[in-house]
């Protein structure tokens, strides 16, 4: 830490933007209702609420806004040298359907905070520092990852404009995107609003969504690296739809075929925890075909997806084998089909030791109590550090998960966050 | 068989209403489509079709049509006593959705088709001949069994008409009956249009669901029983709604849950199979929750119906006993919870020895092959049953099943059936 780091001024502003922070939840909570909990759509009627509330909130403090082609957020305090690389920080204001407050906009508030509390005590940086409010993280609607982060860096994989379908309206990102006014002919060419090269850090704050900093009785986690994943968010298990009287040894039955998968893959996982190797697998749609689902007919056909993740490449790839290699044994054992569908993948984005090493050091200064964690998540931050960006994240102690309306992160723990967040932007080199 | 029974005649009078036969089901087929296959929902559309094309065909035949309280549809070839105790036949005029044309129909074809051979072939008969032309006995839609032949007998149960909504359009029972011109009022006072004790005998015409006559090379099977069943037809499972990331020991996975009581169930039913018992048990609908599932959310809730039946009641009162006693493991093993809502149940039905042995002789007697089966499905004889009017059931080969668009019987083989069963009418006791 820089000596003359004016550490207890930083701290008080911290604690002064209390009523800014409980103010943009309450607005956020009122106005984006999912009945129960909040659904903020990405490219849709929540989602944007939330970006023009940032917005007017940011230039009402006197505070840089800009849009990029997709629409994403950026809020500058400008630096001396508005040519050195920037700091950055943000996360996601997009939610999933009936979820918490706090998934994704907790990063953003956290960030107008920090630059709102160092302006207060430290005043002009040395460099600019940009709070980055992203579109459209929530995978479960477009099933796609990372779409607002990677669209900034010109890195949307190709065609999914088109082929991706927000799943409540069947609509394509291309068509919500424009609807909202995004530049969707300079995505298509690929075009980049933010350069890899630019950025100095970017350290995303997010709530823990899992209750491991509760169970440890800790406010912050501080993140060793983002889980990469593989998944299939379109699998297909085709059998034979048949009369409920269908005597077992000529059924065809897909949606036990379905339950074969999932408890094996359970059996897989478990195997991992007793070895006490970090990874997840989530089965989140799994179902009869409801259009010709009934109590009297041997299920033809079911559908389900699939999101495996971990914080390792290597076992990431032998989860993958082993996950495929289900398959026959249960085509074989049913006599039905697997069509697995598109497949996709994220890389494992591990934090860089740098951040980890100066976030934990800013946590000590405060007094704030902090563990070292594998984020359970996927976050955008993992595309910065795919492209090579040194990353960090801050997880904030977080009861009931998150993804459901139940989130309950308590604010005096954020606050500890952002205090940390706001001493790395002030005194990173 | 009576001496001067004119075997004969009848048969040739039998061949003769092919084209009947064929013209009725050309009708039904184009007239109720269900993209793909059929779909006659009860008390809607397709299946009033159906009604009033028998309806109309019959008058024109000059047979007498009446319908009861329910709409009951039922065609009579008056006797030369009318006091006498009838002869009944007939099966259901519905179909689950994208089902096939003939589970149900081919029943009540049958049995127009064997009036008109047996006014030919023998003239008045002794005792009222009369084809029952059943409404809602797809137990998918209302998910009640036997409405219609339970109407007819006034025995519908309490409640059932407020309490059962159609899958599809979210309406009761009571409704849709109504739209029709039914006289609700008279089913609530439990006002009977058929009395057992005025009926000589039942026999049901319907095609096999299941491959065993097709196996084994026989056009015609004759019934034995009809399974009774248990069914559980809004089982709830209630876990968390929780993050992608969340690590296993946290997760409360309500369908994992419901993975792991069907492969369970499965189980029992591979051992029942092994030990030669006859029963089967389906889990049609299993799903979870469309309102709020997806690829990164741990499913908090899960649905799904139960559907088990046997030939044997000590058998099905054990299975109960058996797949109950599965779920405090399950729900201690994933920290979820079952709700299995309402139960529902039907007890074995007997085919009358009388009856099969008939049957039997009338086949021998017409060179036609069959085999003794025991029933895969349900079917409304089993109310007759229940109510000791002497039942027997015609099984007739069928290709691919039933409940879906691919049946296939051969009309060759239905007119096997309808000449044993017009026998079975003109020489009945």
């Amino acid at each position: 830490m820089n000596a003359a780091f004016p550490a207890e001024a930083l701290g008080r502003a911290v604690a002064a933007t209390r009523g800014l922070v409980d103010g943009l939840f309450n607005t956020l909570r009122e106005a984006t209702p999912g009945h129960p909990g909040i659904t903020r759509p990405p490219y849709g009627e929540g989602e944007e609420f939330a970006h023009r509330l940032l917005a007017d909130r940011a230039r009402e403090l006197g505070l840089e806004v800009r849009q990029d082609a997709a629409l994403n957020t950026y809020v500058t305090l400008p630096g001396r040298d508005r040519a050195a690389r920037a700091l950055m920080t943000g996360s996601h204001l997009d939610s999933v359907p009936q979820g918490g407050n706090f998934d994704g906009a907790a990063g953003v508030v956290a960030g107008l905070a920090a630059l709102v509390a160092i302006r207060e005590a430290v005043g002009v940086p040395p460099q600019d520092l940009t709070v980055m409010a992203i579109r459209a993280e929530e995978s479960v609607w477009f099933q796609v990852s990372y779409i607002g982060s990677r669209s900034a860096f010109g890195i949307l994989p190709e065609g999914v404009l088109d082929s991706a379908k927000r799943i409540d309206s069947g609509r394509s990102l291309a068509e919500h995107m424009a609807e909202l006014g995004a530049d969707v002919d300079a995505l298509r060419r690929g075009q980049r609003y933010l350069d890899p090269a630019r950025i100095g850090g970017f350290v995303e704050l997010h709530i823990e969504q899992a209750p491991s900093l509760l169970e440890a009785g800790v406010p912050l986690g501080i993140a060793t690296a983002v889980p990469g994943n593989f998944r299939y968010p379109d699998i297909t298990i085709s059998g034979e739809q048949a009369h409920v009287g269908l005597p077992r040894r000529f059924r065809h039955d897909a949606a036990l075929a379905g339950a074969d998968f999932a408890t094996a893959l359970d059996r897989i996982w478990a195997d991992h925890e007793g070895r006490g190797i970090a990874m997840a697998a989530t089965i989140g749609r799994f179902h009869t075909d409801a259009a010709i689902h009934g109590m009297t007919s041997v299920p033809g056909r079911f559908l389900m997806s699939l999101d495996v993740r971990a914080y390792d490449a290597a076992v990431l790839a032998a989860l993958e084998k082993s996950v495929l290699a289900l398959v026959p044994g249960i085509e074989a054992a049913r006599g039905v089909r697997f069509d697995l569908g598109a497949r996709a993948s994220a890389p494992v984005g591990p934090a860089a030791p740098a951040i980890q090493a100066a976030l934990g050091r800013h946590a000590d200064a405060g007094g704030i109590a902090w563990q070292k964690l594998g984020s359970p998540a996927s976050h955008d931050a993992a595309t910065f550090a795919a492209l090579e960006v040194p990353m960090g994240m801050i997880f904030v102690r977080n009861r009931n998960g998150s993804h459901n309306p139940d989130e309950a992160m308590e604010v005096d723990d954020l606050m500890h966050g952002i205090a940390v967040l706001a001493a790395w932007m002030a005194d990173a080199p």
